[in-house]
């Protein structure tokens, strides 16, 4: 309820009761987790090692020693480091059956064997132990602004327990996502600690692509004529080549995207089964498309707009007003050329296409869109449209080649042009994925995923 | 939860014990099925009809005959075609009070007279069917690329067997859905083999819109100059006539997305009462206006991208370049005409501002911001800002034509410009809705929108 | 659900037994609730004062005394005014252990003390009381295009009756979302009556903004010249000014953003504690930095449209075209200045990257999108990539400007240009920042927000 949460802290200063709960430490968490408990109606109870020490508690909360604490609620969140948890098992008679919400986050992902929340229930096997609370920061807590999520992952063993931690997450106005039993504990708390896991392998690939290609262009076409014609084309290196660079970058990026689908494929016809795992390294790749997509998709954009300013630019005008006026001086008509036009014409046509039908998958690759089609609708978009897309970015590619064949560009330094070497991944894959749905080769390879085995005594499974 | 269920088949491989379930079928589905479950830690028994024979069962599951199997768990997964239940009657013994989870799918919608889950509900009376996992395919299970959707809809009579199933879809890191009851199942049967059914009319209605004016204008732009001036204009067919299409598409069928609102109005008034259904092609064209709205705003996309590009084609500075050289030769200073002026830029600026709410339109039809915005904030935005939208898109081409107009375009074979044509609908719809706002007339439906019937007498509901 | 949901009014016509449901009033919300319940095979009961009178209930429905009605089922829907509850209280003895469920609405915004469904459990200590229904309108249960928004929010004390209700929302093929106690009702009652509250502060901002630079440039580009020059540019309103206008109000809003945070890091440095509320000016600009981020991104979104249709504009082409005629007659080439190149291609390059960064933002921001990312990669998104946004969007302004600054363009009845002026704001938020991140005052900064406090005694909660 976006509104509704964006203006809790202004309307939630509600007094009603809502029952008593107990919450073991007095750091900034605890503290923060107090007081919009406190605002949201409940009574709390602070636990501390030295209760008269502790200063800064919201006002109209308790402070007690931990088992005095304890005694005054049946449900005690624990806003303490795991290495001080031992402490603890001294005070089991008292969490005997008790709701342990454990909201701990560690430093680095798989810090430790187990997570924090099994940890704490194999110390208090007596109680309840519940993961609750740990991606939501102290700051968002206090100041409501919680744009980032609003979602509370919840786990553990005993449904009851988990159900009661539920309802105070929403008393809290937020939103509990039940993750099932306490072993998804430790994966909820990497979760807070992922810097975007899935977009680490894309963003460095395309990184070194970019670079890569800048640094090719610059040779051509700096640095050569630099030294051959001693121009300072410097300039170009703000958009010129940088034009040249993302769409390349894009159509690579692209064509990555469908690879790994095409190697499966052959990998299932070369092995006659599907029952056996994928190497990790393809697994990962298959895992990651969709990211390397979305990075596509964002140079593809990069390039649409670089192309559209060109005529905007200086350089171009500049250009263009000479032409006209040599053209105006030798006082010759220029003739017309039907088949530059053609070129022209349907290179750039293919290519606003294309970047149509780019824009189209990346939007229903948007979470919410692609949870509201169905498997089927997923499958035909992002297959089909996709290679779709792919076909006409490579053509679009194809015709501008041609083109400039057709205009004297010659190796530099037996250097190809840049979209040359672009050209290559793209085709290869249309090429096999061509091969793939042959009659013939597609007919085996359904059977295959449909369960079928060329051997079928042997079983991998693993 | 994105990242953890990217990650589950490389996170989840943990051997913890969940409990037992049964599945009955050793066919791809039931394998999937059974190994996703033993990587999130149940123990799995297999049912089959000749247990020697399976193989292919993933390592650590066992496998028994259907009766032997069904003892050893109180949820049973059939997953096996609904043309084999009945040989289940006999096990009627075995599965009373046991939890039977359908996953059978259809091959067409709508294929028998009752859903599956509830023709084995019929057959088994004792047991307690749950539908659920039929949405998710055997591969999305297996590679854990659950893009598409992680939701799974579940619907059954007895609200303890359903929330036993929703946990476990949990633990299995999906999305449960709960749809009510059994009465449910013959939709989620249906659903995964719709292919985009709300878009299929729009879809076909802009083909043939395409088709339509295109054929139009190559008549207009490339046979008629051919026949009569010779000219070989064939080069426009990639640019310049998609250009005058895709807006002509765009604007038709915003209007149409207005004209159904529209029409309803009319005959609530002439009928003069609300409580009487719409005739069915009406109610489905309101159904569909947001789908044809979504394609119109394609359209226009595309048409700011072929405008855009304009002034880099080989054609277009062609043209410039012999203009101005013949401007050159004559050495004569071209007039600035402000009303020239004035029209270009207004008709630009008009197009722009439309699309640019045109895009707003479609960014708060996302389902996620959808969701976010309460109904009288969607009512006004698709209401107002709709209006506004077709109001600055009918001006934009109304101006583009008054510009034209200035320069000598006759009919070519008395057939007037495209744009012509594709004004007639959107005039139509902004002349109506001004008669429907006029207060006198807004009045009167108003009344009859809150409930107010002209003649109270008659009531008539089916 | 999407499509099911869609369909739902055209395939849910069953007549399968759900249970007996009353409702009390025959008004339009509750004759349209009710025809809805018949469809999804409810058997309904309308309460009413004089059951004769009572037309066009929905056929298949019984009307009753409320009485009578009551005690017909044991859940009943109010679909009575606040003000007329009170003669529930003659039906106590009937309505005792009974679920109401409140969906009234209210005229305006906190319009009682306390919420309807609160009067109403006052007024009936036995019954328990569910607030649900009010944020659907009777126009979208009967037409069932429910795009706006299929969530029903449902809150209540009693968990029992709150799951009773949220079984037949889902029946209705509506989602429930659980929000907690009945405290919770004023805010479900106010929901429906909100017009985009977060964004009436950045929309009336932008507002006054862009007039007052609108104005501004029309002293400056179209009063000056015409009382100087006597030259007739009025045509610069359509297009030449708005794309000054827009810019100058997307990086001022851009900034805008950003500054709340400076302002507040700062207070926390003066105060020495992050314990200490905002000042609710403060918190309330906070709260919507989402909202003006995005209208700024909008006005970007216009800058960039206006800035790529310059070159097709008739005053370019009629601009450029003269220019070269000149030189031509001339007969003088026109020499290539490499420092004016660097400066139009960068300035060009450093706006199409902001925008892209800016772009970025705008789609993380998303709901759906937004909720897929944990803290941290929200944060790394909103501040790193905002400030890296806004710094690129400054310096395309700064080199813009400088390479006016080489065309003579001097001050105009001592106005000088608007950007200069739009560059204040930016250039005083990026120079807080960099001081705020010097290692130093980071380092103290860093501390408060950890909870550390620079005089401990004091504790200041509210």
């Amino acid at each position: 309820m976006e509104k509704t949460t964006d203006t809790i802290p202004l309307t939630m200063n509600s007094s009603e009761e809502q029952g008593t709960v107990c919450i073991f430490g007095t750091g900034d968490f605890g503290r923060s987790l107090g007081l919009k408990m406190l605002h949201c109606g409940y009574s709390v109870v602070f636990g501390s090692r030295n209760p008269q020490k502790s200063s800064l508690l919201p006002k109209g909360a308790e402070v007690l020693s931990y088992s005095e604490a304890a005694q005054k609620s049946d449900i005690i969140f624990l806003t303490i480091h795991r290495e001080h948890y031992d402490f603890l098992t001294e005070l089991t008679g008292v969490l005997n059956g008790k709701i342990l919400v454990d909201v701990s986050n560690n430093l680095k992902i798989n810090q430790y064997p187990e997570s924090n929340a099994e940890y704490l229930a194999q110390l208090l096997p007596g109680a309840h132990v519940v993961k609750a609370f740990n991606t939501i920061s102290a700051w968002a807590l206090q100041s409501g602004a919680l744009d980032a999520s609003r979602q509370v992952f919840v786990c553990g063993n005993n449904n009851k327990a988990k159900q009661r931690v539920m309802d105070i997450v929403r008393t809290l106005g937020l939103t509990p996502l039940d993750q099932g039993s306490l072993k998804a504990a430790s994966e909820i708390e990497n979760y807070p600690l992922q810097l975007f896991p899935m977009w680490k392998f894309p963003f460095y690939l395309s990184a070194v692509l970019c670079v890569f290609f800048f640094f090719y262009c610059v040779v051509r076409e700096v640095i050569y004529p630099y030294v051959y014609e001693n121009k300072d084309n410097t300039f170009r290196m703000a958009i010129s080549i940088p034009n040249r660079v993302f769409p390349i970058a894009a159509l690579t990026l692209l064509a990555l995207v469908y690879l790994p689908g095409v190697i499966a494929a052959i990998l299932q016809l070369y092995r006659g089964t599907k029952y056996r795992r994928f190497p990790d390294w393809l697994d990962h790749w298959m895992l990651c498309r969709k990211q390397l997509g979305l990075v596509a998709l964002g140079f593809a954009f990069l390039h649409v707009l670089y192309t559209l300013v060109i005529p905007i630019r200086y350089y171009v005008r500049w250009r263009l007003g000479n032409q006209t006026t040599t053209q105006a001086i030798s006082k010759k008509e220029n003739p017309f050329s039907t088949s530059s036009a053609w070129l022209s014409d349907s290179y750039v046509s293919l290519g606003i296409l294309g970047f149509f039908l780019f824009v189209l998958l990346g939007i229903t690759s948007l979470p919410s869109v692609s949870n509201a089609v169905n498997w089927r609708e997923f499958r035909f978009v992002q297959s089909k449209l996709g290679y779709l897309t792919l076909i006409f970015c490579t053509a679009h590619t194809l015709i501008y080649g041609g083109k400039k064949f057709l205009s004297p560009s010659i190796l530099r330094w037996c250097l190809p042009s840049a979209y040359v070497i672009a050209l290559i991944i793209p085709c290869t894959v249309l090429v096999l994925k061509f091969i793939l749905i042959l009659p013939c080769v597609n007919k085996t390879l359904t059977r295959i995923r449909q369960g079928w085995e060329r051997h079928s005594k042997v079983s991998n499974w693993h």
